[in-house]
């Protein structure tokens, strides 16, 4: 196999990118070679050397403890529990979270063969009963899994003393009703918040 | 910035993959650092390093002249002249064809400045003028610009006394003609084959 298969092949296992996107962006990436593919080969070889999983939070970071574990403006009492990475840079990306995170490296699954053991809970566990944690919201996909993972969780962390909340089921923001399932709908229904009092 | 977000920021720029789809490939990544991460980007470095256009028929390859020039079971008389390497590439996976290329390295295009000096079409015409050139198939995309391209190196070709062709036009295959451009159908009916004799 020549170094250009192999490289194709490899792009090929990118999430988003089948053979056929692989070739374009292998061919996109020799036509671009010192603005794009050496910097790219550069920035992968560097962080995966340097990124680690946070040992307190289980974020992706080259600090340990990861910066949003050492950052002194984030609120030490709030730990939001997440099922992976992406998602704790989705609660970042929305900019309207200051505690800390806690990630769980995915969800239990009977059928995946997942069990409590395989995720981060009890290390989520000892990080409450360790104390200084006033509330831990559980922010897991509204999925058959994440919901379960959610329900484990608060069974778990009962008679910890500590406020466990979880995320708002509801219209998202710009969603059309039309669009929308019935289970979100009857969600926002019975959540309604009062506008104005008469 | 960070490694990570550097790096996320570099995936982006590969065609199909967009800003969110570049952060999920990169965590993806960070997850298989062993199997794909580090392979990945040693293969991106000794590419971007070994690979060059071939002088003769700028195909990308780490041979100089490339394997596809090289190769003594293809017929050197026959040239294939293609916009780019992807085009190539296709024409090598249909298995149909065993003669070399001629890689312009894009179209004519007047609203993209692209004149006949910004691609290899003198080095085609003296390829072709060195003689040992029996035919020359224009493999150019069906768009105005690569009509238009096929058009200039047919002018820039004639009395050449190399014969000249190019692709057909037609049904594609597996093609329903309910789903096909008019231009398609009039060509394919145009350009009809007998089946049978009566």
């Amino acid at each position: 196999m020549s170094d250009l298969d192999r490289l194709i092949q490899l792009l090929a296992k990118l999430p988003g990118l089948g053979p056929r996107s692989a070739r374009r962006a292998a061919l996109f990436l020799l036509k671009r070679r010192e603005a794009l593919m050496e910097p790219l080969a550069a920035a992968l070889a560097e962080t995966a050397q340097r990124i680690r999983p946070c040992t307190v939070c289980g974020n992706l970071d080259t600090l340990e403890p990861c910066s949003l574990c050492r950052d002194p403006r984030r609120d030490v009492s709030l730990v939001c529990v997440v099922e992976d990475v992406a998602d704790l840079w989705a609660v970042e990306r929305s900019g309207a979270y200051r505690g800390r995170y806690h990630v769980l490296g995915g969800t239990l699954s009977a059928l995946d063969g997942v069990g409590p053991e395989d995720l981060h809970i009890d290390r989520l566990v000892r990080r409450v009963a360790d104390g200084g944690v006033r509330e831990v919201i559980l922010a897991m996909n509204a999925t058959v899994e994440g919901q379960t993972t959610a329900h484990y969780i608060m069974d778990r962390l009962a008679g910890s003393g500590t406020q466990i909340s979880r995320l708002a089921h509801g219209v998202p923001v710009g969603g059309e009703l039309d669009y929308l399932d019935e289970g979100t709908l009857s969600a926002a229904l019975a959540a309604r918040q009062p506008l104005k009092s008469p």
